[in-house]
């Protein structure tokens, strides 16, 4: 059932998708769907608003004035948002409404055609991060980059993300600000991210910041773990539990539609789709993660919507779907 | 550059591609791009027709006749052509014409809400299997399926698979049909397939087939190997090394284009993609694959195209670009 998807029209409610996790007070009830795992619902506390979501109909000045009218306590505003606004004055508005930082979107995008091309990527990642350190972003999310224009050196183009990590990641430690790999759907492979799961971006952690022999991780780098492009991989119980509460960075969500009708622009609301939530949550929450859970979703529809009405769906849903 | 990709009309030849692999005699010539492995071209009696690539054009006999007509010696039929021109009808056909079945499609689609729709499904593999046999086909293709309506229950989903393939193996295995898993890309796990990695399916089969202590699977099940659902995947050269040439069952190829703009029917040519299809067929090989090479391309650009057309430059693009 739909919770407030496009073709729904404004009206849209949540009501419809809290089915899916009982309701407070409700989880005993006699008729209760024995198959399903009593998941508690989230702290809506936790919530935070990838920018994205709205990134059609307002500005960052607007965003973060909304989320604090909302009662939402966290943001992750996008560099061309933050670049308009200017990151001081971002930083300023950011601490006067109270709100958490919880990513700066995004660094990453090392794969290039030559060597002038990596440079430019590992010094636009040197800027990201100092961006990142003047909001105060709890970490800095890389998407990757995919293939080089005219290469099918996928693996080439692996290594590339890896050296350039490696590049960037003593600027970021001393500028305290976090790394976070973001693994992305196989179906960025080409254009996008070459990292395409939750291991192979663990991978990457271990080898350009290897933990001290029986030590915890240093926290420098680690991994954003987004619903939407993990929720498939038959490996995710076993990656999520290698993964070290210090390499479990972020945490963001949004829904997979059947059908999809675009590889990029076609998210869905938490409860539209198909990932179980509230199981990924436990999962996430299981491997030791306490942060924030960032509601990112790139939709054309939620684009046409009243910005106002998308936040308080996005509430709704991420307490009673997610 | 486009090797006769929709957009360039209906004279396209296949010599544009023909850079992504030294033709025969030019491996060595001064020039030849150093950080591309020399690979050999494929011998074009390798070559099958999905006939899935021409579905829109012709109907089964026309297909069989075709592929006579153009050289190719594997065809690989669908169950709807095949039900329309009668098996019985089709094996002759096939045999006349001296073509190798390099399989049927499809059986699978396992997962479904109830027990009564899991039995339906499993009967209908059982039809399948008696089809394959009839035409003499080297394996049934088995595309899984993905979550019942209504379900996020991903694990139980894929324990439906396993289930089900357990429930028709023994009929497969006195058929002499051997069943080849096909993991399909993972943005198809929601509606089309829950087995979307090659080492997903190995497991499967391992489970299902154990290989006697200290010695080799039985052939009874194994694995479709697809280029375009598996080039991504950072563990692949793990998995195809772990796979026992008796797993090795078939081989597909087509190209993944940038941009997608269908997550469906919006394949390419081989050379028109990004996948490194000779790296990929070295690596099958190497993992001991000996089978057809077979071309399978869903694509509503390609089934616009005359198909006598799009057999003349499957059988350029399979020599110069895969």
């Amino acid at each position: 059932m739909s919770v407030g998807g496009a073709g729904t029209g404004a009206s849209a409610s949540a009501g419809a998708g809290a089915g899916a996790v009982p309701a407070p007070g409700e989880a005993d009830a006699p008729g209760a769907d024995a198959a399903r795992p009593l998941v508690a619902p989230p702290s809506p506390e936790r919530l935070s608003l990838n920018t994205a979501t709205v990134r059609e109909q307002w500005n960052l000045r607007q965003m973060i004035e909304a989320c604090a009218r909302h009662g939402i306590r966290g943001i992750s505003p996008w560099r061309d948002k933050l670049a308009e606004l200017g990151a001081g004055e971002a930083a300023r508005l950011i601490r006067q409404h109270g709100l958490t930082v919880t990513g700066l979107c995004r660094g990453g995008m090392f794969p290039a055609a030559d060597a002038a091309g990596r440079r430019a990527a590992i010094d636009d990642n040197r800027r990201a991060i100092d961006d990142a350190a003047t909001i105060g972003a709890c970490c800095l999310v890389l998407v990757v980059g995919g293939l080089p224009d005219g290469s099918k050196d996928l693996a080439g183009a692996r290594r590339m993300v890896t050296d350039g990590i490696a590049a960037v990641l003593e600027h970021a430690r001393a500028s305290r600000v976090p790394l976070a790999i973001e693994p992305l759907h196989p179906m960025y492979c080409a254009d996008r991210a070459c990292v395409n799961t939750l291991e192979q971006a663990l991978d990457i952690c271990d080898a350009v910041d290897p933990p001290p022999a029986g030590g915890r991780p240093s926290g420098a780098i680690g991994v954003a773990v987004d619903a939407y492009h993990v929720w498939w991989d038959p490996r995710l119980p076993q990656a999520l539990a290698r993964a070290r509460p210090e390499r479990l960075l972020a945490y963001h969500i949004c829904d997979w539609l059947v059908p999809t009708t675009d590889l990029l622009l076609d998210r869905g609301m938490m409860g539209d789709g198909v990932i179980d939530l509230p199981a990924l949550r436990m999962l996430v929450e299981s491997a030791g993660y306490r942060g924030f859970h960032e509601v990112e979703i790139l939709s054309t529809r939620w684009w046409q919507r009243d910005p106002d009405e998308v936040l308080r769906i996005v509430r709704e849903c991420h307490l009673h779907c997610s």
